[in-house]
């Protein structure tokens, strides 16, 4: 069967704390499950310092070569933030004060009775054309500009600015996954089945994922992934059936040996 | 002060898993924090899909552009793990049983009581040339093949084979961070000073990194680093005196305002 091909994105994580170790990034798993249920295919993530060069760089080949590109991080009011200016460079555009950022930042400030000193206003800077994104957290906008939606680091932030980013996003088939647990058998033991059936479902991607390893419980977690749940269906159920044999030949070995269905 | 500068790497993230969202990743902050205790500057993260021309564009564009280059994921016996046939592909060599990769597999089997079956065989094919990679888990090697070591993606055996690989490397000047803390201080007040000193102190770089926002502590880490002890120090001496009267002024807004050092 054929159908439209869902939209494509990608990632860029724009920090120092990132590449030094300092942070473990979360927001590429946030932004992957985001983009996992509006049915569009996260293709690359790249990570890269707070350095003008690579950022530019990484924006001219992720807009080009993808529907969407969702940026975090850099867009704060320090020396170290300079997305916005890297964005508007990107783009070729001018960035200047964006009269909506600032009574965004102005109402914010006003609200918690403080003054909106010189830093802060920093970041009403906006690349020109762009559209802002709200932040509902602490106020100061993310921006979209041309098909890259510019979005801050901090996670509660990041996850607050995706609800705005949603409703403007078009969208594709949702990938469907099911998940078979095979608990004390190797995945070499179960490949030969894998990759069968692998073959025959042109429409369906079957992951395998080994866990465990060294003692106690291991195991594979097969993964069935596509867009039609008819075909998945019949595929998990072939999949059930031919691994049978694998897991009764596995008993043998251990014991403990079986097959179940998770949701994972 | 001059000094020969570190050496630099990249992280090729090999996976479905990870971008589909089904996994978080935490190899790149394994290696991240390896790599910063050798010296060596990690500067860029790729992850792409279990697809032969992303892989190989990505080995391409990474070895040519970094002194290392470090993989994880797809070296498993399944049909989904084509990692050493693209890595052969991209350094445009052959791809062959190696005889004692094959000997660790069998020496595996034997002791686990297994026989080494077909597929299992399959996670002895090496790139021509390459040197193997120990993995002290479940003895299937990962290999080095030009200035690429290419790992394991289940976290504990990628462990494993790091500290196989840290004896092939170059070191560096370890870069020294200190971090101090700004307790209830949004980091807009002080990014006058923040500025101010970061200009001054070429050989180091300073990071502002908010914490907290919505309610509860509120905050900003200040991450000074860099590889000359002496030089740090004299910054981050500045920096507590300059964050003095910031502090002082933050008081009135928020009486719970403070600076501490912490090690982060």
């Amino acid at each position: 069967m054929t159908s439209t091909p869902n939209p494509t994105a990608a990632i860029l994580i724009i920090g120092d704390e990132i590449l030094s170790g300092r942070t473990l990034d979360s927001n590429v798993n946030t932004i992957a499950k985001f983009l996992s249920a509006l049915g569009i295919d996260l293709n690359e993530v790249r990570m890269v310092h707070d350095i003008e060069a690579q950022i530019v760089s990484a924006v001219h080949a992720l807009s080009a070569g993808y529907d969407y590109v969702f940026s975090t991080g850099g867009i704060g009011p320090t020396h170290d933030d300079i997305t916005a200016d890297c964005m508007a460079k990107a783009f070729n555009v001018s960035i200047e004060e964006h009269p909506e950022a600032l009574r965004l930042l102005q109402e914010r400030a006003d609200q918690m009775g403080w003054e909106l000193n010189i830093n802060s206003r920093r970041m009403a800077r906006i690349p020109h054309g762009a559209d802002l994104i709200k932040n509902p957290v602490s106020a100061a906008p993310g921006f979209q500009i041309g098909n890259v939606f510019v979005m801050a680091g901090v996670p509660k932030i990041m996850e607050g600015m995706l609800s705005d980013i949603a409703p403007r996003l078009k969208t594709g088939r949702k990938v469907l996954s099911r998940t078979l647990k095979l608990s004390y058998v190797g995945e070499s033991w179960a490949a030969d089945v894998l990759r069968a059936i692998d073959a025959r479902y042109d429409d369906l991607s079957l992951g395998s994922y080994p866990y465990g390893m060294a003692q106690g419980e291991f195991g594979t977690q097969l993964v069935v992934r596509g867009q039609d749940a008819t075909s998945l269906d019949a595929a998990v159920s072939e999949l059930r059936t031919a691994l049978e044999p694998i897991v009764e030949e596995g008993r043998a070995r251990n014991p403990q040996a079986r097959l179940e269905e998770i949701t994972a």
